[in-house]
Protein backbone atom coordinates (compact mmCIF):
# COMPACT_ATOMS: atom_id res chain seq x y z
CA UNK A 1 0.00 0.00 0.00
CA UNK A 2 1.09 3.34 -1.14
CA UNK A 3 0.06 5.74 1.54
CA UNK A 4 0.00 9.28 0.60
CA UNK A 5 -0.26 11.35 4.29
CA UNK A 6 -0.43 15.22 4.39
CA UNK A 7 1.27 16.62 7.56
CA UNK A 8 -0.78 19.63 7.68
CA UNK A 9 0.91 22.88 8.07
CA UNK A 10 2.66 23.70 11.26
CA UNK A 11 4.72 21.52 13.13
CA UNK A 12 5.54 17.63 14.09
CA UNK A 13 1.65 17.26 16.18
CA UNK A 14 -0.32 18.59 13.27
CA UNK A 15 -0.10 15.22 11.51
CA UNK A 16 -3.43 12.97 12.27
CA UNK A 17 -3.83 10.06 14.42
CA UNK A 18 -4.46 8.13 10.77
CA UNK A 19 -1.74 9.51 9.51
CA UNK A 20 0.72 8.82 12.10
CA UNK A 21 -0.70 5.16 12.29
CA UNK A 22 -0.01 4.72 9.11
CA UNK A 23 3.91 6.29 9.51
CA UNK A 24 4.22 3.93 12.17
CA UNK A 25 3.43 0.86 10.45
CA UNK A 26 5.64 1.83 7.31
CA UNK A 27 8.56 -0.05 6.08
CA UNK A 28 9.80 3.27 4.40
CA UNK A 29 8.70 6.55 4.77
CA UNK A 30 9.73 9.31 2.25
CA UNK A 31 9.50 13.40 2.88
CA UNK A 32 8.60 15.18 0.21
CA UNK A 33 10.59 18.24 0.65
CA UNK A 34 10.21 21.06 -2.25
CA UNK A 35 6.93 21.90 -2.78
CA UNK A 36 6.57 23.26 0.59
CA UNK A 37 8.12 22.81 4.12
CA UNK A 38 7.21 22.73 7.82
CA UNK A 39 8.01 25.19 11.11
CA UNK A 40 10.32 21.99 12.01
CA UNK A 41 12.87 20.19 10.32
CA UNK A 42 13.53 16.40 9.28
CA UNK A 43 14.93 15.29 12.57
CA UNK A 44 12.17 16.79 14.70
CA UNK A 45 9.51 14.69 12.56
CA UNK A 46 11.97 11.62 12.86
CA UNK A 47 11.85 11.95 16.28
CA UNK A 48 8.08 12.71 16.73
CA UNK A 49 7.24 9.38 14.91
CA UNK A 50 10.34 7.37 16.36
CA UNK A 51 10.64 6.16 12.54
CA UNK A 52 14.17 7.23 9.76
CA UNK A 53 12.78 9.78 7.08
CA UNK A 54 13.87 9.75 3.42
CA UNK A 55 14.14 12.97 2.27
CA UNK A 56 12.74 13.04 -1.67
CA UNK A 57 14.06 15.86 -3.48
CA UNK A 58 12.28 16.79 -6.91
CA UNK A 59 14.81 14.97 -8.71
CA UNK A 60 13.92 11.60 -6.78
CA UNK A 61 10.20 12.18 -6.75
CA UNK A 62 10.21 12.94 -10.69
CA UNK A 63 12.35 10.43 -11.80
CA UNK A 64 13.10 7.97 -9.23
CA UNK A 65 9.30 7.69 -8.82
CA UNK A 66 9.85 3.59 -9.37
CA UNK A 67 12.48 3.65 -6.38
CA UNK A 68 9.45 5.07 -3.97
CA UNK A 69 7.21 2.58 -5.40
CA UNK A 70 9.35 0.03 -5.29
CA UNK A 71 7.94 -3.28 -3.13
CA UNK A 72 4.77 -1.41 -2.54
CA UNK A 73 2.47 -4.21 -3.33
CA UNK A 74 3.83 -6.36 -0.82
CA UNK A 75 5.12 -3.51 1.90
CA UNK A 76 3.68 -0.35 3.24
CA UNK A 77 4.77 2.49 2.16
CA UNK A 78 4.49 6.41 3.02
CA UNK A 79 5.17 9.73 1.02
CA UNK A 80 4.52 12.85 3.49
CA UNK A 81 3.71 16.21 2.02
CA UNK A 82 3.57 19.17 4.08
CA UNK A 83 -0.29 20.32 3.69
CA UNK A 84 -2.38 18.21 2.02
CA UNK A 85 -1.30 15.55 -0.46
CA UNK A 86 -2.72 17.12 -3.56
CA UNK A 87 -1.52 20.37 -4.00
CA UNK A 88 0.59 19.78 -6.07
CA UNK A 89 0.45 18.33 -9.61
CA UNK A 90 3.48 15.63 -8.85
CA UNK A 91 1.32 13.94 -6.80
CA UNK A 92 -1.33 13.05 -9.03
CA UNK A 93 1.66 11.85 -11.07
CA UNK A 94 2.90 9.57 -8.20
CA UNK A 95 -0.67 8.03 -7.70
CA UNK A 96 -0.92 7.47 -11.47
CA UNK A 97 2.49 5.37 -11.43
CA UNK A 98 1.56 3.58 -8.44
CA UNK A 99 -2.26 2.90 -10.16
CA UNK A 100 -0.51 1.53 -12.90
CA UNK A 101 1.87 -0.33 -11.50
CA UNK A 102 -1.14 -2.03 -9.83
CA UNK A 103 -0.53 -0.68 -6.38
CA UNK A 104 -3.16 -0.10 -3.89
CA UNK A 105 -3.11 3.64 -2.25
CA UNK A 106 -4.64 5.67 0.13
CA UNK A 107 -4.67 8.95 0.74
CA UNK A 108 -4.57 10.69 4.36
CA UNK A 109 -5.72 14.33 4.01
CA UNK A 110 -4.69 17.21 6.27
CA UNK A 111 -5.13 21.05 6.09
CA UNK A 112 -3.14 22.98 2.90
CA UNK A 113 -2.57 26.52 3.02
CA UNK A 114 -5.88 26.39 0.62
CA UNK A 115 -8.41 26.24 3.51
CA UNK A 116 -6.06 26.82 6.74
CA UNK A 117 -6.35 30.39 4.80
CA UNK A 118 -9.92 31.12 6.10
CA UNK A 119 -8.42 31.92 9.53
CA UNK A 120 -8.34 34.90 8.78
CA UNK A 121 -12.07 35.68 8.22
CA UNK A 122 -12.08 35.67 4.86
CA UNK A 123 -15.24 33.29 3.10
CA UNK A 124 -14.41 33.39 0.07
CA UNK A 125 -10.71 34.30 -0.97
CA UNK A 126 -7.91 33.88 -3.77
CA UNK A 127 -4.84 33.10 -2.43
CA UNK A 128 -1.76 33.76 -4.11
CA UNK A 129 0.87 30.49 -3.69
CA UNK A 130 4.20 31.00 -5.94
CA UNK A 131 7.02 28.77 -6.15
CA UNK A 132 9.62 27.73 -3.73
CA UNK A 133 13.08 27.03 -5.13
CA UNK A 134 14.64 24.18 -3.30
CA UNK A 135 17.31 22.27 -5.48
CA UNK A 136 17.13 24.35 -8.12
CA UNK A 137 19.87 24.66 -10.27
CA UNK A 138 21.59 27.98 -11.90
CA UNK A 139 21.28 27.94 -15.58
CA UNK A 140 25.03 28.44 -16.08
CA UNK A 141 25.58 24.92 -14.09
CA UNK A 142 22.42 23.15 -15.64
CA UNK A 143 23.88 23.70 -19.11
CA UNK A 144 27.46 22.84 -17.83
CA UNK A 145 25.13 19.47 -16.56
CA UNK A 146 27.31 20.35 -12.77
CA UNK A 147 24.61 19.10 -10.31
CA UNK A 148 25.19 22.25 -8.07
CA UNK A 149 22.05 24.00 -6.26
CA UNK A 150 21.37 26.88 -5.35
CA UNK A 151 20.76 27.61 -1.97
CA UNK A 152 16.54 27.55 -0.88
CA UNK A 153 14.85 30.77 -1.56
CA UNK A 154 11.08 31.33 -0.91
CA UNK A 155 9.29 34.80 -1.77
CA UNK A 156 8.23 37.17 1.32
CA UNK A 157 4.68 38.51 0.83
CA UNK A 158 6.95 41.75 0.53
CA UNK A 159 8.58 40.68 -2.79
CA UNK A 160 5.08 39.49 -4.27
CA UNK A 161 3.06 42.47 -3.38
CA UNK A 162 5.87 44.67 -4.77
CA UNK A 163 6.06 41.90 -8.36
CA UNK A 164 2.37 42.77 -8.00
CA UNK A 165 2.31 46.17 -8.13
CA UNK A 166 4.74 46.43 -10.99
CA UNK A 167 2.61 44.13 -12.72
CA UNK A 168 -0.12 46.67 -12.41
CA UNK A 169 1.87 49.57 -13.24
CA UNK A 170 2.97 47.58 -16.59
CA UNK A 171 -1.00 46.81 -17.55
CA UNK A 172 -1.82 49.77 -16.75
CA UNK A 173 0.77 51.61 -18.93
CA UNK A 174 -0.59 49.32 -21.79
CA UNK A 175 -4.23 50.66 -20.94
CA UNK A 176 -5.93 47.86 -19.13
CA UNK A 177 -8.75 48.50 -16.58
CA UNK A 178 -7.29 46.68 -13.18
CA UNK A 179 -9.91 45.27 -10.47
CA UNK A 180 -6.51 45.11 -8.19
CA UNK A 181 -4.72 48.48 -7.69
CA UNK A 182 -2.16 49.52 -5.04
CA UNK A 183 -4.72 50.07 -2.62
CA UNK A 184 -6.68 47.19 -3.05
CA UNK A 185 -6.48 45.74 1.27
CA UNK A 186 -4.37 42.32 1.09
CA UNK A 187 -3.61 40.10 3.50
CA UNK A 188 -0.30 38.68 4.33
CA UNK A 189 0.09 35.37 6.16
CA UNK A 190 3.25 33.67 7.49
CA UNK A 191 3.59 30.31 8.96
CA UNK A 192 -0.14 29.29 9.02
CA UNK A 193 -0.92 26.97 11.28
CA UNK A 194 2.04 27.11 13.55
CA UNK A 195 2.91 29.05 17.15
CA UNK A 196 4.44 31.20 15.23
CA UNK A 197 1.79 32.55 12.89
CA UNK A 198 1.60 35.89 11.77
CA UNK A 199 -0.99 38.12 10.04
CA UNK A 200 -0.40 41.47 8.32
CA UNK A 201 -3.38 43.13 6.80
CA UNK A 202 -2.74 46.37 4.35
CA UNK A 203 -2.83 47.77 1.50
CA UNK A 204 -0.87 46.16 -1.35
CA UNK A 205 1.21 49.33 -1.19
CA UNK A 206 1.62 48.74 2.22
CA UNK A 207 2.58 45.14 2.01
CA UNK A 208 5.68 45.95 0.57
CA UNK A 209 7.13 47.34 3.43
CA UNK A 210 6.23 44.58 5.93
CA UNK A 211 8.61 41.99 7.40
CA UNK A 212 7.01 38.72 8.46
CA UNK A 213 9.53 36.65 8.98
CA UNK A 214 10.92 33.40 7.94
CA UNK A 215 8.89 30.98 5.51
CA UNK A 216 6.28 30.07 4.36
CA UNK A 217 4.36 33.50 3.20
CA UNK A 218 1.00 33.74 1.07
CA UNK A 219 -0.30 36.86 -0.01
CA UNK A 220 -4.42 36.97 -0.23
CA UNK A 221 -6.09 39.73 -2.39
CA UNK A 222 -9.77 40.99 -1.14
CA UNK A 223 -12.38 41.65 -3.34
CA UNK A 224 -15.85 42.96 -2.23
CA UNK A 225 -15.11 42.23 1.71
CA UNK A 226 -18.61 41.52 4.02
CA UNK A 227 -18.95 43.03 7.34
CA UNK A 228 -17.99 40.29 9.25
CA UNK A 229 -15.28 40.07 7.37
CA UNK A 230 -13.79 43.32 8.26
CA UNK A 231 -14.71 42.46 11.75
CA UNK A 232 -12.31 39.08 11.44
CA UNK A 233 -9.68 41.37 9.47
CA UNK A 234 -9.23 44.03 12.60
CA UNK A 235 -8.46 41.19 15.09
CA UNK A 236 -6.10 39.12 13.21
CA UNK A 237 -4.74 42.11 12.58
CA UNK A 238 -1.11 43.55 13.79
CA UNK A 239 -0.69 46.50 16.00
CA UNK A 240 0.40 48.37 12.85
CA UNK A 241 -1.50 46.84 10.00
CA UNK A 242 -4.82 48.17 12.17
CA UNK A 243 -3.44 51.92 11.76
CA UNK A 244 -3.19 50.90 8.07
CA UNK A 245 -7.14 49.41 7.92
CA UNK A 246 -8.23 52.81 9.68
CA UNK A 247 -6.34 54.67 6.47
CA UNK A 248 -8.07 53.07 3.81
CA UNK A 249 -10.99 54.27 2.27
CA UNK A 250 -13.80 53.20 3.86
CA UNK A 251 -16.12 53.29 0.75
CA UNK A 252 -13.77 49.82 -0.08
CA UNK A 253 -15.34 48.20 2.59
CA UNK A 254 -19.37 47.95 1.27
CA UNK A 255 -21.16 44.68 1.75
CA UNK B 1 -8.13 29.56 26.34
CA UNK B 2 -10.52 28.57 23.33
CA UNK B 3 -9.69 26.35 20.86
CA UNK B 4 -11.41 25.19 17.42
CA UNK B 5 -10.70 22.29 16.90
CA UNK B 6 -11.02 20.68 12.97
CA UNK B 7 -11.80 17.11 13.08
CA UNK B 8 -11.39 16.37 9.68
CA UNK B 9 -13.75 14.19 7.04
CA UNK B 10 -13.51 10.93 7.79
CA UNK B 11 -13.83 9.08 11.52
CA UNK B 12 -12.26 9.71 14.93
CA UNK B 13 -8.59 8.68 14.05
CA UNK B 14 -8.92 11.76 11.62
CA UNK B 15 -8.42 14.35 14.26
CA UNK B 16 -4.62 15.95 14.14
CA UNK B 17 -1.87 15.14 17.12
CA UNK B 18 -2.45 18.77 18.24
CA UNK B 19 -6.02 18.80 18.20
CA UNK B 20 -6.54 15.57 20.27
CA UNK B 21 -3.52 16.65 22.91
CA UNK B 22 -6.10 19.91 23.20
CA UNK B 23 -9.35 18.52 23.71
CA UNK B 24 -7.60 15.95 26.02
CA UNK B 25 -6.72 19.01 28.18
CA UNK B 26 -10.04 20.62 28.21
CA UNK B 27 -12.59 21.23 30.85
CA UNK B 28 -15.38 21.48 28.57
CA UNK B 29 -15.70 20.09 24.96
CA UNK B 30 -18.27 20.94 22.27
CA UNK B 31 -19.32 18.85 19.38
CA UNK B 32 -20.38 21.42 16.78
CA UNK B 33 -23.44 19.28 14.76
CA UNK B 34 -25.04 21.11 12.66
CA UNK B 35 -22.91 22.55 9.53
CA UNK B 36 -21.25 19.19 8.98
CA UNK B 37 -20.89 15.50 10.41
CA UNK B 38 -18.60 12.83 9.75
CA UNK B 39 -19.06 9.14 9.09
CA UNK B 40 -19.19 8.34 12.87
CA UNK B 41 -21.18 9.67 15.77
CA UNK B 42 -20.65 11.54 18.88
CA UNK B 43 -20.30 8.05 20.63
CA UNK B 44 -17.57 6.61 18.86
CA UNK B 45 -15.83 9.94 19.20
CA UNK B 46 -16.12 10.39 23.22
CA UNK B 47 -14.32 6.91 23.32
CA UNK B 48 -11.59 7.59 21.16
CA UNK B 49 -11.13 11.08 23.15
CA UNK B 50 -11.96 9.29 26.47
CA UNK B 51 -13.65 12.37 27.07
CA UNK B 52 -17.64 13.24 27.19
CA UNK B 53 -18.92 16.06 24.31
CA UNK B 54 -21.78 18.02 24.42
CA UNK B 55 -23.40 18.70 21.32
CA UNK B 56 -24.03 22.05 19.95
CA UNK B 57 -26.84 22.63 17.76
CA UNK B 58 -27.30 25.88 15.77
CA UNK B 59 -29.43 27.02 19.22
CA UNK B 60 -26.50 26.88 20.71
CA UNK B 61 -24.01 28.24 18.90
CA UNK B 62 -25.79 30.81 17.78
CA UNK B 63 -27.62 32.15 21.13
CA UNK B 64 -25.93 30.44 23.33
CA UNK B 65 -22.20 31.51 22.43
CA UNK B 66 -21.57 32.94 26.40
CA UNK B 67 -22.30 29.39 27.68
CA UNK B 68 -19.72 28.01 24.97
CA UNK B 69 -17.55 31.18 25.87
CA UNK B 70 -18.14 30.91 30.25
CA UNK B 71 -15.30 30.38 32.03
CA UNK B 72 -13.02 30.19 28.96
CA UNK B 73 -10.53 32.70 29.99
CA UNK B 74 -9.46 30.70 33.13
CA UNK B 75 -10.12 27.38 31.88
CA UNK B 76 -9.54 25.68 28.49
CA UNK B 77 -12.47 24.90 26.18
CA UNK B 78 -12.04 22.74 23.33
CA UNK B 79 -14.82 23.71 20.40
CA UNK B 80 -14.80 20.72 17.59
CA UNK B 81 -16.18 21.53 14.28
CA UNK B 82 -15.82 18.66 11.47
CA UNK B 83 -13.19 19.40 8.72
CA UNK B 84 -11.82 22.96 9.46
CA UNK B 85 -13.04 25.18 11.79
CA UNK B 86 -13.55 28.11 9.10
CA UNK B 87 -15.81 26.56 6.98
CA UNK B 88 -19.09 28.15 8.44
CA UNK B 89 -19.78 31.95 9.10
CA UNK B 90 -20.79 31.14 12.55
CA UNK B 91 -17.50 29.80 13.55
CA UNK B 92 -16.06 33.53 12.81
CA UNK B 93 -19.15 34.80 15.09
CA UNK B 94 -17.97 32.79 18.18
CA UNK B 95 -13.99 33.89 17.31
CA UNK B 96 -15.34 37.68 17.66
CA UNK B 97 -17.40 37.19 20.57
CA UNK B 98 -14.32 35.17 22.33
CA UNK B 99 -11.99 37.90 21.09
CA UNK B 100 -14.76 40.62 22.49
CA UNK B 101 -15.03 39.25 25.68
CA UNK B 102 -10.85 39.13 26.28
CA UNK B 103 -10.52 35.41 25.41
CA UNK B 104 -7.51 33.92 23.70
CA UNK B 105 -8.31 31.24 21.08
CA UNK B 106 -6.33 29.01 19.35
CA UNK B 107 -6.92 27.43 15.70
CA UNK B 108 -5.87 23.83 15.15
CA UNK B 109 -6.72 22.83 11.31
CA UNK B 110 -7.41 19.99 9.41
CA UNK B 111 -8.61 19.11 5.77
CA UNK B 112 -11.87 20.32 4.97
CA UNK B 113 -14.08 19.27 1.63
CA UNK B 114 -12.59 22.28 -0.11
CA UNK B 115 -8.82 21.05 -0.49
CA UNK B 116 -9.92 17.21 0.09
CA UNK B 117 -11.50 17.29 -3.01
CA UNK B 118 -7.61 17.51 -4.67
CA UNK B 119 -8.20 14.38 -4.62
CA UNK B 120 -10.14 13.55 -7.70
CA UNK B 121 -7.43 14.85 -9.69
CA UNK B 122 -8.78 18.34 -10.44
CA UNK B 123 -6.11 21.26 -9.79
CA UNK B 124 -8.94 24.13 -9.75
CA UNK B 125 -12.42 23.11 -9.30
CA UNK B 126 -15.40 24.99 -8.45
CA UNK B 127 -16.59 22.47 -5.89
CA UNK B 128 -20.63 22.81 -4.74
CA UNK B 129 -21.41 22.87 -0.88
CA UNK B 130 -25.19 22.71 0.07
CA UNK B 131 -26.95 23.08 3.32
CA UNK B 132 -27.64 20.56 5.68
CA UNK B 133 -30.61 20.66 7.05
CA UNK B 134 -30.12 19.63 10.91
CA UNK B 135 -32.25 20.69 13.58
CA UNK B 136 -34.42 22.84 11.35
CA UNK B 137 -38.43 23.71 12.21
CA UNK B 138 -40.76 23.31 9.64
CA UNK B 139 -42.44 27.33 8.74
CA UNK B 140 -45.83 25.38 10.13
CA UNK B 141 -43.99 24.82 13.62
CA UNK B 142 -41.80 28.28 13.80
CA UNK B 143 -44.65 30.11 13.44
CA UNK B 144 -46.56 28.13 16.00
CA UNK B 145 -43.13 28.49 18.48
CA UNK B 146 -43.27 25.02 18.64
CA UNK B 147 -39.65 23.75 18.90
CA UNK B 148 -40.39 20.72 17.02
CA UNK B 149 -37.86 19.70 14.39
CA UNK B 150 -37.78 17.83 11.16
CA UNK B 151 -35.52 14.91 10.31
CA UNK B 152 -32.21 15.72 9.05
CA UNK B 153 -31.90 15.76 5.88
CA UNK B 154 -28.42 15.93 3.53
CA UNK B 155 -28.69 16.59 -0.57
CA UNK B 156 -27.66 13.66 -2.64
CA UNK B 157 -25.22 14.12 -5.42
CA UNK B 158 -28.35 13.02 -7.50
CA UNK B 159 -30.49 15.38 -5.87
CA UNK B 160 -28.09 18.81 -6.93
CA UNK B 161 -27.65 17.30 -10.51
CA UNK B 162 -31.33 17.35 -10.83
CA UNK B 163 -31.90 20.69 -9.49
CA UNK B 164 -28.80 22.34 -11.67
CA UNK B 165 -30.27 20.74 -14.91
CA UNK B 166 -33.62 22.29 -14.15
CA UNK B 167 -31.32 25.62 -13.50
CA UNK B 168 -29.83 25.18 -16.88
CA UNK B 169 -33.38 24.28 -18.35
CA UNK B 170 -35.10 27.69 -17.21
CA UNK B 171 -31.95 29.86 -18.18
CA UNK B 172 -31.73 28.56 -21.53
CA UNK B 173 -35.68 28.95 -22.32
CA UNK B 174 -35.00 32.85 -20.80
CA UNK B 175 -31.70 32.85 -23.58
CA UNK B 176 -28.83 32.70 -21.80
CA UNK B 177 -25.90 31.01 -22.91
CA UNK B 178 -24.74 28.86 -20.15
CA UNK B 179 -21.05 27.60 -19.54
CA UNK B 180 -22.50 24.22 -17.90
CA UNK B 181 -24.89 22.12 -19.93
CA UNK B 182 -26.28 18.66 -19.44
CA UNK B 183 -23.03 17.01 -21.16
CA UNK B 184 -20.66 18.77 -18.88
CA UNK B 185 -18.45 16.28 -16.62
CA UNK B 186 -18.87 16.29 -13.36
CA UNK B 187 -17.96 14.64 -10.14
CA UNK B 188 -19.50 13.38 -7.61
CA UNK B 189 -17.98 12.56 -4.25
CA UNK B 190 -18.96 11.05 -0.96
CA UNK B 191 -18.01 10.35 2.36
CA UNK B 192 -14.87 11.63 1.24
CA UNK B 193 -11.78 11.08 3.45
CA UNK B 194 -13.30 7.71 5.09
CA UNK B 195 -12.92 4.35 4.45
CA UNK B 196 -16.63 3.82 2.50
CA UNK B 197 -15.28 6.93 0.23
CA UNK B 198 -16.90 6.79 -2.96
CA UNK B 199 -16.52 9.03 -6.25
CA UNK B 200 -18.80 8.99 -9.38
CA UNK B 201 -17.69 10.33 -12.56
CA UNK B 202 -20.23 11.17 -15.77
CA UNK B 203 -21.96 13.93 -17.04
CA UNK B 204 -24.19 16.28 -15.09
CA UNK B 205 -26.96 14.02 -16.61
CA UNK B 206 -25.74 10.61 -16.26
CA UNK B 207 -25.02 11.70 -12.50
CA UNK B 208 -28.58 12.18 -11.87
CA UNK B 209 -29.01 8.69 -11.75
CA UNK B 210 -25.94 7.54 -9.82
CA UNK B 211 -26.48 6.22 -6.01
CA UNK B 212 -23.54 7.17 -4.20
CA UNK B 213 -25.10 6.24 -0.61
CA UNK B 214 -24.94 7.72 2.99
CA UNK B 215 -23.93 11.82 3.70
CA UNK B 216 -22.16 14.06 3.30
CA UNK B 217 -22.14 14.16 -0.72
CA UNK B 218 -20.56 16.95 -2.82
CA UNK B 219 -20.59 18.12 -6.33
CA UNK B 220 -17.22 19.29 -8.73
CA UNK B 221 -17.94 20.61 -12.08
CA UNK B 222 -15.42 20.76 -14.10
CA UNK B 223 -13.76 23.23 -16.73
CA UNK B 224 -11.45 22.74 -18.78
CA UNK B 225 -9.68 20.04 -18.03
CA UNK B 226 -5.85 19.02 -18.26
CA UNK B 227 -4.63 15.37 -19.21
CA UNK B 228 -3.57 14.78 -16.10
CA UNK B 229 -6.45 15.81 -14.75
CA UNK B 230 -8.05 13.29 -17.04
CA UNK B 231 -6.09 10.16 -16.15
CA UNK B 232 -6.71 11.06 -12.40
CA UNK B 233 -10.45 10.99 -13.19
CA UNK B 234 -9.87 7.50 -15.08
CA UNK B 235 -8.73 5.95 -11.68
CA UNK B 236 -11.19 7.34 -9.50
CA UNK B 237 -13.63 7.02 -11.32
CA UNK B 238 -16.27 4.18 -10.85
CA UNK B 239 -16.70 1.29 -13.49
CA UNK B 240 -19.48 2.18 -14.68
CA UNK B 241 -18.78 5.84 -14.71
CA UNK B 242 -15.50 4.70 -16.89
CA UNK B 243 -18.31 3.25 -19.42
CA UNK B 244 -19.66 7.34 -18.90
CA UNK B 245 -16.41 8.86 -19.17
CA UNK B 246 -15.72 7.01 -22.33
CA UNK B 247 -19.32 8.09 -23.97
CA UNK B 248 -18.32 11.62 -23.51
CA UNK B 249 -17.35 13.45 -26.58
CA UNK B 250 -13.39 13.73 -26.37
CA UNK B 251 -13.38 17.65 -27.47
CA UNK B 252 -14.17 18.05 -24.12
CA UNK B 253 -11.05 17.42 -22.94
CA UNK B 254 -8.90 19.64 -24.94
CA UNK B 255 -6.05 21.16 -22.46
Amino acid sequence: MLYLVGLGLGDATDITVKGLQAVKRCSRVYLEAYTSILTVGKEALEEFYGKQLILADRDLVEQGADEILKDADVTDVAFLVVGDPFGATTHSDLVLRAVNSGIPYKVVHNASIMNAVGCCGLQVSSCLRWNIKVKEQSIENMMRGKKIYEPPRFMTVSQAADQLIQIIHRRREEGAELGVTEDTVCIGLARLGSDEQKICVGTLRQLVSCDLGGPLHSLVVTGQLHPLEVDMLRINAEPTALDHLSMIDSSTYSS
